[in-house]
């Protein structure tokens, strides 16, 4: 008999008040507790925004469920994520787990099982993304992915419905707070990376292992995710190449600012002939730029529609709170789908996954900032430049500080617009000098932003 | 036989492709030209982003149809609005005729006829907003309003979906892209406002009748609409005080610089005690703050979150293509309700109409900037600074340029923070003293924006 009393105490389960969606959360970390905690503080204005839906967390997995803690509010607390992504009281699951590996195969199972999926996994939507909104399509069920990028601030939403009816030219800005913070405060109290690093942990922007952030592969993942929604198709991650910020030291700031500008670690993806642009590296950008003015942990995201001109987003791009109101964005306009009984499958699955964007070098001449750091001897400023008008490159600037330590000196070239390729190889041959001390540091000077709005 | 041969006509006409979804466009200006232009310019996109729906235009209604264009792309023009409202043809009503009290009449019988409306019309949803939301809840079908604010900026979206889960604080910013060029062209090239209002005008930012815009109407019934969604309350904009830039001299941007400082005019909304504070008025800005930053024609608005923290967006507010653009983000997405053959009423139908609310004063504490225009002669600084001294607040500084004429003299005095009641009790006493020229122009200086952030 024991069938017919699992058959009751399923379909027991299954019942659910109309008026009521049920969220199964997987992974109990800053995004999954901030969810959890925004849903209940704010119960009152949710319900009005979903017109008397009531949203209610009916499971959590957790790595150590606590005793004391299991079963409050009704709540079962589980440490094996498949009680969630299976079970028959959850209509949308929340993968906040992070990683790639386990967190694929939570949303595979939640999809197989029925289950609308929210998540804010920027690494899992960038790396497996094809494969999941192609689940999602068959099952016809919808992946939220407004958290992914830009913590609460709603650039997916404003790419993939504000502005649908437009053809997106360009998505660049700054998706990465860490590094920003890092950046700003060595803006402005002139200190190097290092110490720059270690504050942005103290104050709790960056992790013990902040490669990810300050090494651009965080900022790579959201704009592959923003380039997929842009322009319509997928984008492998590991193509699009990077340059994060280890290498920008307070020198580079302080010529920076004789040129009026600052740094800025930007991710950018733009139309270019025959595909998109796709990159992730800091730019020298003039300071009286709206670019220049997100200042510390936040992001900001331009998006330059044919028809709509240009838009700035800009807000906190990370934290629990932020990040959960994202989530919770997505679970309220999935949850109305759900208690109208028909869900649908996210826009996103229906790109084209078959033709994958290669990222291309940027397309249009744009002027660079070379800062070549060198073991001092004669002749070296008429090498480089030879170097440089070999590619019939002309020369705007040079900029040398006086009395710098000969065996690592700093100096400063600017170019007139020239193409990313061609500027490419005179680098080249400059890296190869046998007075270089590190690469040449190669940054796009652009005056982005406000001009274009 | 006419009634059945009238019937087969009629069910022919109302028997579209599942995948096809029809558009009636009332008002053929600026908006609803770019709103047709952009549909068929941008038809693959669209497709995409409708997942195969295709959204075509049956009919247009403007003031005189051309006889040349009657019938052009299988798209029927008319001339009176009903034979579009009332038509078997059209699933979808983009009102774009303006005023308040015909277009009343096209959204009414649109969805009296089960159409969709789709309108960018601020006045008409700020006059008439109740009315025509609790009909469309009746009917169960949504009207959208993304386009009746800062154009093709997503605004509206932003509050009512991504920040769904959160409780707005505040949301506040610039929101006339008319007066926002007029101040900035004040600012940059030093001239009185008559002035900067013809370059305006010339530049086809400003009407020949430019009244709703430089008096402050047409941001008050867009911080109307926000404040609506935004707090979940009908607000008569009737009761919301303005204050326009008509008094803006060059001198007061004389004033705001030595203060490091401009001006911009402000629309904003602010949970107080017991109610919301909402005004629009031009308020002392820091030069280096964001909403400073927003120059020309561009729109700027801050949402705060209780959970999500501050946010801008930033873009055109205006213009065709932007509105356009805006207008076709609603009527994309209703287009895939109706597709999908399900309808939902807007949710701010649901909000309550029961209890408007009454704009409150500003509820905290701010510095003011007082500039007096006065006929000089001894003693007005002294009566001034008693008069301020009588209600308890600090003066922060006074300052007076020298060499001005005499009966003609603009000095300025600022204020520590002060309650908004208690600094309007001592400028009705400044403005009753004989010397004085013009009323005193008041205006809050906060250093809002990115601090928030």
């Amino acid at each position: 008999m024991r069938g017919i009393e699992d058959a009751i105490e399923k379909q027991k389960a299954s019942r659910r008040n109309a008026e009521q969606v049920r969220v199964g959360i997987i992974g109990y970390g800053t995004v999954g507790r901030a969810t959890a905690e925004i849903l209940s503080s704010h119960a009152e204005e949710i319900s009005v925004k979903t017109g008397g839906v009531s949203i209610v967390v009916t499971r959590i997995c957790r790595q150590k469920p606590r005793a004391t803690e299991l079963g409050v509010n009704g709540i079962t607390v589980v440490s094996d994520w498949r009680q969630v992504a299976t079970a028959d009281d959850v209509d949308i699951v929340v993968e906040a787990i992070g990683g790639t590996s386990v967190a694929r195969d939570v949303v595979g199972t939640s999809l197989e099982n029925g289950k609308a999926v929210v998540t804010a996994n920027k690494a899992l939507i960038a790396l497996h993304g094809d494969e999941l909104f192609a689940l999602a399509q068959e099952k016809n069920l919808p992946i939220g992915i407004e958290a992914t990028v830009a913590g609460g601030v709603p650039v997916i939403r404003a790419i993939s419905e504000a502005l649908a009816a437009d053809r997106i030219q360009s998505v660049y800005g700054i998706v990465n707070g860490t590094c920003n913070y890092i950046l700003t405060q060595m803006e402005e109290h002139g200190i190097e990376f290092a110490h720059a690093l270690e504050q942005a942990q103290a104050a709790g922007y960056a992790e013990a292992d902040s490669s990810l952030d300050i090494d651009g592969l965080d900022a790579r993942d959201k704009i592959a995710i923003l380039a997929r929604i842009a322009f319509g198709h997928s984008v492998l991650a590991s193509e699009i190449p990077v340059t994060g910020i280890r290498n920008i030291t307070s020198t580079d700031f302080h010529y920076a600012h004789r040129l009026n500008s600052t740094i800025r670690l930007v991710a950018s993806a733009e139309r270019a002939d025959g595909g998109v642009h796709i990159a992730v590296q800091p730019w020298l950008e003039p300071r009286d730029s709206m670019l220049a003015k997100a200042a510390g942990a936040n992001n900001a995201i331009f998006i330059a529609g044919e028809s709509v001109g240009t838009q700035m987003l800009y807000g906190r791009g990370a934290g629990g709170s932020a990040t959960g109101t994202a989530v919770l964005s997505d679970v309220l306009q999935i949850a109305r789908q759900i208690a109208r009984g028909q869900t649908e499958s996210s826009l996103l699955a229906g790109f084209d996954c078959a033709a994958p964007l290669h990222p291309l070098p940027r397309p249009n001449p744009v002027s660079w900032f070379l800062r070549l750091t060198v073991n001092d001897q004669p002749g070296i400023l008429a090498r480089t430049a030879e170097a440089i008008a070999r590619e019939g490159i002309n020369i705007d600037s040079v900029i040398q500080e006086p009395n710098m330590a000969k065996d690592r000196l700093s100096f400063v070239i600017t170019l007139e617009p020239t193409l990313e390729t061609t500027v490419q190889r005179a680098v080249e041959a400059i890296n190869l000098f046998e007075f270089m001390k590190a690469p040449v540091l190669l940054l796009p000077m652009i005056s982005s932003a406000e001009e274009h709005v």
